[in-house]
């Protein structure tokens, strides 16, 4: 197997590989990073080419997919018969294009979307979905459990993308809440150490909710019968003036509130929260 | 006890209260509600008045404070030497407002917070926050218990309602990223259903970090060793991309890159994602 790319993930994936016994051989473009990989049996190769040379499979993990074009695309001789799996996070139309080019220059091509932070690599914890060539796939699906909980979505390279980039939306949007959270409650002298409990609580709360929501935005109904949008809004106008009355910012709170004050202007007021995806569907 | 509002959560807060065997006095402003509560042994009060007098713990539930002041103001009389429990949603500010009137009709206040959906209420996973009048707490906790897992805060009224609103915070950043997502994925032919337990992943792997970016806020040092700020830069393009790309609404992402451009800008860009707290401490 080989690695192009010792980035973070790049290096605990090549990590992982290396440690479960399977011969590894990796590459990254600035040469100090990895030395200890080297030091446990992993192969370092001179050059990229010379890395894909070394192995039937290459996952490439790097910055973003224009960095990753730049490395592969005058690498398609050396690539030819092999199978290329790209872990760099991207759009689904990048993954279009890869594939296409993969296609023509007769490489298997897979593009995957790890769901996991770097330190949950290597554990069943780590849900990694792949989309495009089956076959490929499958000849290294046991390479593959071992860095996670592979899902195969299909044929179609696009579709780890909008799932990949979906959670990582849905991770900042944690994080942001549990940074305002904590500005907030720092001016109350509430420590972020004693913050996060009681906000993991809520999270929990919420994320049991996402099924419910689900079926109401798949069956186009959404009656407010835990709460309706109206009450919301009410009550996110508190979470501004307890921003505003503690000195920090009301961004976050009022870009919420603005997204309710435009469903219920559009009649929305009494259904239940799931609604609004009406404002996420369309651009301004 | 006695319950002034029936709204959704009122109605359940006197439900369960009923169910648990305790005599129950209810009123709502509208007189519709809670028949159903009267057939099974609920006291129906003509005025909120009266209803006060039948406890000697009243619990307010309803909108919001502005109408919770104007409900109970007019009965400081009835209110003298009884417990006043406010579970209404409000800023600290005004949970200090209505304590410093209670204080001067010797009313024992307690002000709540309830971080829970109703359909919660009356388990032990309901987690029910108060702060303000220790003794008037400690009488009625009998009673508080057989709502969810009480916890008294300290005597500062105000100590509950900013933990709510945090909470309300995240519940909200959770599900707008929840509905944006679900209009994306609904673009890719992917069901909000079969996407939901996607993110649920992806809830669990960021609440995990919660405790680790907490302890990093309260050392105020933000090594980014997991992930740097610039590497999450990169990807919230993509998920502005992908939005693009699939014609659904770019605000979202777009504010999230917004407060990580900042950031870099400021030099943050090689620390941790919890280092962006400073843009959410002071206002613009």
């Amino acid at each position: 197997m080989t690695l192009l790319g010792l980035g973070l993930m790049g290096y605990v994936l090549a990590d992982t590989l290396l440690a479960a016994g399977h011969p590894t051989t990796v590459w990254n473009r600035s040469t100090g990073k990895g030395a200890d990989l080297i030091g446990r049996g992993a192969r370092r190769a001179a050059s990229a080419g010379e890395a894909i040379a070394a192995s039937s499979l290459v996952i490439v993990c790097i910055t973003d997919n224009n960095a990753g074009r730049e490395l592969v695309q005058p690498l398609a001789a050396e690539l030819r018969g092999r199978t290329l799996i790209n872990l760099t996070s991207g759009s689904s139309s990048e993954a279009g294009d890869i594939s296409g080019w993969a296609a023509q220059h007769e490489i298997a091509y897979v593009d995957g979307a790890v769901l996991a932070a770097p330190d949950g690599i290597g554990t069943d914890e780590a849900a990694i979905l792949y989309s495009g060539d089956r076959d490929a796939f499958d000849q290294h699906n046991s390479v593959l459990r071992k860095l996670g909980t592979p899902t195969f979505l299909g044929n179609d390279p696009g579709l780890a993308a909008p799932r990949d980039v979906a959670v990582l939306g849905m991770m900042w949007n944690i994080l942001n809440a549990f940074l305002h959270a904590a500005a907030l409650l720092q001016s109350a002298s509430v420590s972020a150490t004693a913050l996060a409990p009681v906000l993991e609580g809520g999270i929990a709360t919420t994320t049991g909710w996402l099924a419910g929501y689900a079926e109401q935005i798949d069956a186009g109904a959404f009656p407010g019968d835990d709460a309706t949008i109206a009450t919301h809004l009410a009550a996110m106008t508190q979470l501004i003036d307890e921003s505003n009355a503690r000195g920090v910012s009301t961004d976050l709170p009022r870009q919420i509130k603005a997204v309710a004050d435009r469903a219920v202007a559009e009649g929305l007021g009494r259904s239940s929260y799931a609604a609004m995806i009406s404002q996420f569907r369309s651009p301004e």
